[in-house]
């Protein structure tokens, strides 16, 4: 965490607020310049936002597989070419080695950095993938008149390892983390709904109810982000969340891997109800 | 096309007919043991079908990164593990090896034999591709009242070379194949919205109406299949097609590459309209 203080001297640049009205290209810009090194939640609102993974080519394959077998937890959206840091079919002129707020890098599965720039760190073997995440969903919610508690309290979402196990793929494998957020009935339903148009970003839930049948011990007690508050005639919902590929990288321990810090994800040009997670083209 | 002569024997086991009914298990094991090397369209019907590639590994993370860059032609519905031939995610007891009628092998880009089993063929180094194809959107189409003049003729759907360039990955690229229907304007709209249902075959269409728009010169006269009549009122309707990819790879030139032959389709256990494309778990 050499870098840390670094980071926490760039973050002093520009607010959050400072992005209102920003399209995703001039929000990237600020990224790549270091100004920036908060969370992304919001900024771009519409966009495809994804969770990044940068590893060598020999773990490539096997991790493209994974993301292939397990496209709730997992939808990629883009995959570099090996050596390529620019993701050309997410948005013009999108660096991976600048262009992420934060990142973090790992060596055989342990936090060793956080940074806010991997260019010294970029090897020719790397291949970056970026997997859809929740902030999609979470916008078409809101849109529709969905209250998301951890947004209107600011913190993070609970994030819980279950017993749902994803499909392995070489080193790569353990159990679906979900986020979770509790609404009413009737508000589960129409959110079910709404998901299920947005699988580049998780798609439907995978569970509703009783956390324990997904293996989860306390609902009080999230893997990370923080505890949520229950209300009358609430329930959880729960979604499949883009931090279990982190995790079964990790447990796969590959020499060096780097991903987003998180929260701070990569915002694309490619719009949330896009079919083909691609960038428009005139 | 060495093999061509136990094809034509094989065949004569079983005739198409004797499929009705049967699931997707049971019209496999028939394939397995050689007694048809048939067309699989209607076989089975309500499950994904899919265009098969297999390639030596030093291919497979650019051939992935290809499906993964251009969902509607080459939405990937399955990958094997290198050198496994059960495709696992797809079906009990797939055998890549044996389980689809009847395939092509392609040396330097030249088809060199067709046969009904791959066995002696497989090598250790071996990633098997699986990709969505039209016979489960046209299954939906016929359900809701759409006819399907190609099928109502027993003929092969027309298929063409467009100027609609897909997005490449290594040595992997070329313009996107497309088949075509003729609908009405009101049955062109309805089949759009029905295949946007199936991201996993092929989507919505990607264009409708001119075909010099898209680069095709005469539609008399497809690239691949039969011409198709065009009555009173009807326009053409145009929709990716799985040979974009063998396209693509015939293209690569890949030291050895095998496909499925023209409408022998992998017959798969997951039900075309499952979100993830994976068999369902109890």
């Amino acid at each position: 965490m050499g870098n840390a203080a670094e980071a926490q001297t760039a973050a002093s640049y520009m607010a959050y607020e400072d992005f209102a009205g920003m399209t995703a290209a001039e929000a990237r810009r600020h990224f790549r310049s270091g100004d920036y090194v908060g969370h992304t939640a919001g900024i771009a609102p519409g966009m495809l936002q994804g969770n990044v993974a940068i590893l060598p080519a020999e773990y490539a394959l096997d991790f493209a597989r994974y993301c292939q077998r397990n496209p709730q937890p997992c939808p990629l959206i883009g995959v570099s070419d090996t050596g390529n840091p620019m993701m050309h079919t997410l948005g013009d002129d999108i660096d991976i080695r600048s262009d992420v707020p934060l990142y973090r890098v790992y060596e055989n599965g342990e936090l060793v950095d956080e940074v806010s720039d991997i260019t010294r760190l970029w090897r020719d073997d790397f291949v970056a993938f970026a997997i859809g995440c929740s902030f999609s969903f979470e916008d078409a919610l809101m849109a529709d008149g969905i209250r998301l508690r951890h947004i209107d309290e600011n913190k993070t979402v609970g994030m819980y390892v279950t017993n749902i196990m994803t499909e392995p793929a070489g080193p790569f494998s353990g159990g679906t983390v979900v986020s979770m957020r509790p609404l009413s009935k009737k508000d589960a339903i129409r959110a079910s709904a709404i998901c299920a148009r947005f699988p580049h970003a998780h798609g439907q839930p995978v569970h509703i109810g009783d956390p324990a049948e997904i293996g989860i011990s306390d609902i009080d007690a999230p893997d990370w982000g923080d505890k949520t508050e229950f209300r009358d005639g609430e329930i959880p919902v729960f979604w499949a969340c883009g931090v279990t590929p982190q995790n079964a990288v990790r447990s796969a321990r590959p020499s060096i891997c780097i991903t987003h810090a998180p929260g701070r994800m990569l915002v694309t040009d490619v719009p949330a109800w896009a079919t083909d997670s691609k960038k428009p083209t005139s």
